[in-house]
Parts: C-alpha cells; sequence; structure tokens
C-alpha cells in the first residue's frame, strides 16, 4: 500500500518546520519525540475488495447489528476490551504542574507506550482542554464506550480524587488514578520487602510520608490497608492531624485515619524515631531529621528529579534507600504496577479497581525479588520481564476472588 | 443484511466469551473481528533504561517544557499532528441507523484502519455516549488537543450540520464529516469524468439527487459550486422547492441555492429528461423514471447493499452507470477521498478543509483515471495505489493556495 509515500510524519522537508530541528541536535530527547512515539496499527489485512467486504462494509453491518443486540459483544469483536484513555487536564504534569493539556502530551504518549510495551495494552492519550470536575467527568463518560478501562494521569489535586470517585459510580470500566493507585501498590511491595529483609512485620513499623496530594494521600490509605503500625502525613503546614483547622475535606478524612499516635509539627518532629520515610513531596529533609530515625530504617525517598534526601547521604542512617531515579537502586516506578494491574483487570473484564486487586499487584511485585532480597534489591527493575505476568495474573485472579470480573 | 445469521443469544456454549466463538465459525466477518481490527504501536524503542530515560522520565519533561512555551512544537514532538479523531454518537451507522455508540464501535475501527491503510494516518474511534449537538460540541472542543483532525462519522442529520459548522468555529483543526464531504468529493470526481467522456460540459448538465440528508445536501452543495447546470434535490416528500412549507432549515437552504427549474412534484416527475440521477437514498427507482432520463444519462445508484435501481437495469438506458458497491463497476467509495485529504491537510497542517481543497481533491481523484477513461471507469479502485498520493498532494497544494497552510 502507498502508506509509506504519504505518511504525513514522514515528511523531510526541514526548512518548513518552524526552526525546530536545532532542538534534536541539543538533545537527543528531542530526536527521538520528532513524530512523536506512537502509531496506530492495522491488526486485520486490507489487501482487495474481499478483505474490505469483511473489515467494513457490507460485513461489519453484520457484527454491528450482533453488538447492538447484545452489547458485550463490543468486548468481542472490537478494540475495545484491549484499550485504555490515559487521560489528562495538564494540572499536574511530573514535577513541572500546570502546563496545560497539550504540553502533557508527551508524557501521555510515554504512559501510552508504557502500556503497550510492558502490559501488551493499548492506551490512547486523551489530554483535555478543562480543567473543572465535572466536565472532565462528564466528558470521560462520554468517551467511555470506546474504551476498556481509563487511566487518570497528572491531575492535580484535590480535583483528582473527587474525578476518580464520580467516574467509578458513573462508569462499568476500571478507572485508576495512576500518581495515586500506582504509587502507592509499588510502594506498598518495597515496604514489605525491606521489612521482610529486615524480619519485621508491617504492623511494628511506623510510617512518615512527605506529601498530602494524589501519592501521599493514596499510599497513606494503601498502608493502612495492608497494616501498617501507624502512618503520619506531612503537608507543608507540617503533620496532619484533626486538630489542624486548616485542612481540606480529603485531609481531613486522611486524620481520620491515620496518625494515631497523634503526632503535631514538623515533619521532622515526626521523622524523629520513625521507621519509614516515604517521601513524595519534591521537597528536602535535613540529614540530622534523617538520623533521627529508629535504628535500621527504611527511606523512601521519591521526589524526582532531586529526592528529597540523596541516597548516598540516607545510607548513612537507614538500612534500606529507595527513590524515584533509575540511577540508584530500588527505584520505585508506576511502570512496575500499571501496565500490569490494568492488563489484569482487562484481561477479566473487571468493572473496576478493588482494593484487593491492588494489594495483590503489591504482593505479586513484591514475590517477584524473592530469593534475591537485599538492601539494595527490594524491588524489582522495570525492565524485568517477570514483572508484567506475575502482576496481571494476580490482579486478574483478585479480581475474581472479588467478584468483579466479568469472564 | 445476514442479521439472521446473528442470534447470539441462541447460543448455549459455556464458554468465557459469553458463547460468541460459534458466531466466527458462522460468519467469517465475526472470525475477522475478533479482538478488534487495530492496535497501537510504539514508535521508539523502550529497551532500557536509557530509553526510558529519554521517552519517559526525565527526557520528556524537556519537551514538555519546550512544548509550554511554544505550543506548536506539540506538532512537532507529540503524534498529535498524524492522528485523527474518527468521532460518532452512533445515530447514522452504515444503513443501520441510530444503533447507538457500542455498536457503531466497529465501523469507526473500520474507518480508522483505512485512514492508515490508504493515508498513512492514525486515527483513534471515539463513539460517544451523548446525542445532545452541544454537547457533542463541548466533548470534541475538550478533546481537540490530543488530534490534528476530526472526521465526524455516522452522526444523523440533521444535526451533523450543526455539529460541523459549531466544530470548525471552535476549533483550528480539521474538521470533516466524511458522510458529506466524502461522498461529494468521490461523486463529483465519477460527474467530471462522466462529462468528459460524454463530451459534456458540467455547465450543461441537470442533475437529481434522491435523498436531503448528509450526503444528498453535500453533493448538491459541492456541484453547484463546481458549475453544475442546476441540481434539484429530493426528499421523501418530493423535489425541495421554495414554494414548500414543511422543509427544515437546512432544506430551506437548499432550496435557495438549489432547483433553478423550479421543478415541484415527485423524484420521478425531477427525473423526465435530466440528464444525471444521484441515488444516496435508501430507496428505489422504477425502471419507467430511469428510462424517461435524458439521451445519454448518468445513473449513480450509490445506496448500499442495494442500489436505488439495479446497475443492470440502468445501463440499458444510461450511459454511465456508478454504484456504491465494489461488485459492480465504478464504485463511489468514500475511502478514495478521505484518506488523502485527512493526509494533505495534515501534512501542512491546515487549519481547516476549505471548500478549495475539496474540489482539488475531486479534480485530483479525477485526474487518476486519465486516458484509460471508459464507461466503466470513470471512477479509480479503492485499491489504486495512485490515489491516495494524488488526492494527498492536491489537498496539501490547495491549502498553500487557500492560506490555511501552516507550514
Amino acid at each position: 500500500m502507498a502508506a509509506e509515500i504519504v505518511n504525513p510524519r514522514s515528511d523531510s522537508s526541514a526548512d518548513q518546520d518552524g526552526g525546530a530541528e536545532p532542538l534534536d541536535s541539543f538533545d537527543p530527547a528531542f530526536a527521538l519525540h520528532r513524530g512523536g512515539k506512537m502509531a496506530v496499527q492495522a491488526t486485520v489485512p486490507v489487501r482487495d475488495k474481499d478483505d474490505l467486504s469483511l473489515a467494513y462494509t457490507p460485513g461489519v453491518a453484520r457484527v454491528c447489528t450482533a453488538i447492538a443486540e447484545q452489547p458485550e459483544l463490543a468486548n468481542d469483536y472490537t478494540w475495545k476490551s484491549s484499550v485504555v484513555a490515559v487521560v489528562t487536564d495538564g494540572t499536574a504534569v511530573l514535577g513541572l504542574g500546570d502546563i496545560g493539556p497539550l504540553a502533557s502530551l508527551p508524557v501521555m504518549e510515554g504512559k501510552a507506550i508504557l502500556f503497550k510495551q510492558f502490559g501488551g495494552v493499548d492506551a490512547v492519550p486523551i489530554a483535555l482542554d478543562c480543567t473543572d470536575a465535572d466536565e472532565i467527568v462528564e466528558t470521560v463518560v462520554r468517551l467511555a464506550p470506546s474504551f476498556g478501562g481509563v487511566n487518570l494521569e497528572d491531575i492535580s489535586a484535590p480535583r483528582c480524587f473527587e474525578i476518580e470517585r464520580k467516574l467509578q459510580e458513573r462508569l462499568d470500566i476500571p478507572v485508576f488514578h495512576d500518581d495515586q493507585h500506582g504509587t502507592a501498590v509499588v510502594t506498598l511491595a518495597a515496604l514489605r520487602n525491606a521489612a521482610r529483609l529486615s524480619g519485621r512485620a508491617v504492623g511494628d513499623l511506623r510510617a512518615v510520608i512527605s506529601g498530602a496530594g494524589a501519592a501521599g494521600v493514596a499510599i497513606a490509605r494503601m498502608l493502612v490497608r495492608a497494616g501498617i503500625g501507624d502512618v503520619a502525613v506531612a503537608d507543608r503546614k507540617g503533620v496532619v492531624s484533626a486538630d489542624r483547622d486548616d485542612l481540606t475535606p480529603v485531609k481531613r478524612e486522611l486524620a481520620g485515619f491515620t496518625n494515631r499516635a497523634g503526632i503535631t509539627g514538623s515533619l521532622e518532629d515526626a521523622l524523629a524515631g520513625a521507621d519509614v520515610f516515604i517521601g513524595v513531596s519534591g521537597g528536602t529533609v535535613p540529614e540530622a531529621a534523617v538520623a533521627s530515625m529508629a535504628e535500621g530504617a527504611f527511606v523512601f525517598a521519591m521526589a524526582n528529579p532531586d529526592p528529597e534526601v540523596h541516597p548516598d547521604v540516607a545510607r548513612k542512617y537507614a538500612a534500606v534507600v529507595a527513590t524515584g531515579r533509575s540511577d540508584f537502586p530500588n527505584q520505585i516506578n508506576n511502570v512496575l504496577a500499571f501496565p500490569g494491574i490494568f492488563a489484569g483487570a482487562l484481561q477479566v473484564r473487571a468493572s473496576r479497581i478493588t482494593e484487593g486487586m491492588k494489594l495483590a499487584a503489591a504482593e505479586a511485585l513484591a514475590a517477584v525479588v524473592g530469593d534475591d532480597l537485599a538492601a539494595d534489591y527490594v524491588i524489582p527493575s522495570p525492565f524485568d520481564e517477570r514483572v508484567a505476568p506475575a502482576v496481571t495474573a494476580a490482579v486478574a485472579a483478585a479480581a475474581r476472588t472479588e467478584g468483579v470480573a466479568r469472564r
């Protein structure tokens, strides 16, 4: 076919690109991004009129008619059940903040290709030109017939909580805010392995989370659900506790199920004697505060690109150190979770992603480490090929157990 | 249609797919559709952490930042400028009518793979769960940052006219309702060649269009713009003329620029002595009406699967006969137009698809036939590999001439 001849992105007329090429020679990230990072491909042949008469009219009409009579057949006879919408409004992109939908697209495309590469899941970037929570909900509800799942991405807190909750109420396909739950799943997996390495029960650990945004709130919820001894969350104004009068509804809820120790004051106050530090704030933690933690502490300094405390410093005091970076050991990377979580959910056509499915994902991810467990290996590499199949299988099984599987 | 074959509910197998497999063995269209017809693929490598650091964090952040500062760079560094949203609400799907968004998905996927196969254009099916014109407009406006163009598909008249107009007003990317303009472009190309074959000027021809829906209205507009002698449009109640008091706003507009002959009465009345019949109605035309047309008439009976008059019957009276079917000569098939039209528009990043671009597409399509012109060859085959490059080049050039190209 003539696809090669007319592909618009293969146009090599360099002078028509508004002077963008210099970026490509300065920075390999630009060179790699030129023309985008993804494409659509047909998975059926369209070579001749016989092919066309099956893939398109008149044959396609019989498939449409069957779906009209029995809607669930859309999952068998279209790509719906294998494609996820990666939805953002561009308000909390990486550490860049509110850069808008257009500028968020490279991240959404990146996410889409990670879905494909690691989970075999098709994904489509949908960057929305609206930021009102109800407008986003309404828009995604209208789009939903075309997709088997919705991955919410880089939507700022606290709107992200409301948007996810309302979408989960209105849709019968998985809706998953990865910045919350993906991060929480991988963090819990690493924490479980760190505890196992130290011969300690998770229930004996007191954790402190720096950051009460999407990730911090979700990690706190997940750790409590997983039976952590206690967890305190600190925002910019200090530890979230019931006696504060400046809490948003989400933080007020957080105060209700965290911080049983009743700690007040600063992040540093909370860290004194704590067993676990989890940084998802982008702030910094002084060396003295790390030194004040309990013997054999775990420090997960996950801010990117600059960890809250440098891992070389943290290692002077802590038994296990993890970061969000690929150039240090123990990278807490969401790509360990979201491809397998969606692949498992889609495989059994789960109507939602339950707490049990997320916990199962964390268990499966932790288990991949197995007997190789060590201080610099509490979490597998994103390129460990055992990860996605293990998470997929665990999530699919959990969906059946939880009664949300539809096949 | 073979709707009888498809009775999924009578199937009693207890496999995990809800008993769908038997459909696949009854009907190759189902076998071909299993699992859908398309997939996403990464176009950059993600083999190791170095790849990941360019395609995703931290490298991607530099690309995002550049786009935030200079939004048009999104066209260079994401797939935006090569991807089209194929948007429907499922209200006018093929000849099946209002079957809803889910059941429309096989058609939208088919369209998407035709975009890819014939035009090298990536396309994503977006079937919307809403039918209110303003809601559809609002939804598509919110989605637009992710796409380089919008192909509206199978949205019923008269809402399709309003939706397209409002979207064109609000977006700076091409918005094109293929059921209107794709059909009109291919029809005009065939008509030009039929006229050339007969040695007649288009301006000397009187045409009658059966059907005043999306296709009929667009064909009438395009033929008038192309200088046809006169055109009358008939709906179910007869010829659209200014003296009728039952006209919708769109048909009233139609009455203003068609039917200069002032014909009233039925479709058959209009056909007496007419030079061209264009059927986009799904109705039937009696043999006697075809016989009453002028000597050397052109009959384009494009209803699918059943032409308004059988081509064997039409050929007894007409000099040129075309249909919408692939098993007769001269198939008027939109796939001859939309892939190249969007490929050309995207190639030069056109802000819209103008009348001049559509006329250029029709000219280029007609020209492919060249010296091989014959009564059974007034329009190329959809599988003629010269078509898409010719249409693409003509549309891109016209976009520059019309001042809507942005590179």
